[in-house]
């Protein structure tokens, strides 16, 4: 259990408010999940939080990016947080009592990041396409926001909970990670932009597309080494190569 | 369910600080447990609650107890909520999941009580004297003790969380036919020769190569169309289209 404890990172991408961080992170130590990541905070709020008066050294150890696709790099799993339910959702979502049981399952052979949209606004759609689908906790329909350290908290017991069900065999396959996965997507839109598949007029809608797509694809680790040689060839002769 | 949900009362016992108590009623509104009880709280620290911007209904419809014999006085079962293993518990000490379980079956014929103590020193033994049983929530040894609006959050997330959900839902999402992979497969091979990526003398493993490639990425069918799409626009370009 230990080992796949240590598989989870806990992203919280932008965050405003330090005593949310704090609560973050106090929650983590709780449930013994310690990789805590911060994409883009709110300095004067990262700063505070970390000089708290009992901040953890979960908190000292937490590391900041400046990205999402950096933080989330070595990860081979990344699941989005939402509260939405009804917005044209491109993703999966799943309820957070079954979604667990995946995430569980994958700790066993790869890195897992959880992420946390802001207080106010949740994942932008932008932090979505990075994510290969989303989980909701079961609130109700009424009321369905809940609280950043609440969410987490919740998040993080129900990985830990004692499901007294059968183990999930870990899976055996090698999945590639964001990483990869981002230098095929890199490599595919440059062709696609070549091809002029692309409207410029749309082409950030295009790239969030394409991200989610590669997504979906569960790549795995030596598949992903293939398709950017396929795709890194026919690139260069789309660019006009060998003549 | 709502009959049940409608007969649990949260009571706080002595709560000290505003922020809490908030976050505690939050979580109760996002879970549906809409009965807040408060025993002997710290006055200043209630008052700024509920006048609290985003205060809820719930807060206000709060009912507030000079003794915790008064706050229970009309349940039929009740529950403390302790951090501690080792204390001297005069009383059986439940985990969450499998105190979940009781309290549940319990609230079909009577109303519950599920006390959360103060911030600091959770529930007095005092307080303890009145609980049929104790539950805990099973964070880890080195840090056990957890915020008090988490905790609430936790404990009726587990209250209310899909029991069932031992095996996960089957999945939703259509796969793609073998035809139309097949399609896909077509349009990539010819765009992987017509850029040199095949070497002739192996055409055939290259084939049977990137055909087991498609295989494994478990294309869902409107994805099937993206690629094609895609596909084919760089096959156009490569072939010298656009000049």
């Amino acid at each position: 259990m230990q080992a796949e404890v240590d598989q989870l990172c806990v992203v919280l991408v932008a965050p405003r408010n330090p005593l949310n961080i704090g609560a973050a992170a106090r929650a983590m130590s709780n449930f013994g999940f310690l990789h805590l990541r911060v994409v883009n905070p709110y300095e004067v709020a990262f700063r505070e939080a970390r000089s708290a008066v009992g901040a953890s050294q979960l908190l000292a150890n937490a590391v900041e990016y400046k990205s999402l696709a950096d933080a989330v790099a070595d990860c081979t799993l990344v699941v989005g947080t939402t509260a939405v339910r009804h917005r044209e959702l491109q993703h999966p979502l799943k309820r957070l009592e079954y979604a667990a049981r995946v995430i569980r399952k994958q700790l066993g052979s790869g890195r897992v990041a959880l992420l946390f949209g802001t207080e106010k606004f949740g994942l932008a759609t932008k932090d979505l396409s990075h994510c290969h689908w989303l989980m909701r906790i079961p609130t109700r329909e009424e009321h369905i926001s809940m609280n950043l350290g609440q969410a987490v908290a919740v998040c993080l017991y129900e990985l830990s909970r004692d499901s007294r069900a059968q183990r999930p065999k870990p899976e055996k396959v090698k999945r590639a990670s964001a990483g990869e996965v981002e230098r095929i997507n890199g490599v595919l839109l440059e062709a696609l932009r070549a091809s002029g598949y692309v409207n410029p007029r749309a082409e950030s809608l295009t790239e969030d597309k394409v991200r989610r797509l590669l997504r979906r694809l569960n790549l795995q680790t030596e598949d992903a080494e293939l398709w950017l040689g396929m795709l890194r060839q026919m690139l260069w002769k789309i660019r006009g190569g060998g003549k």
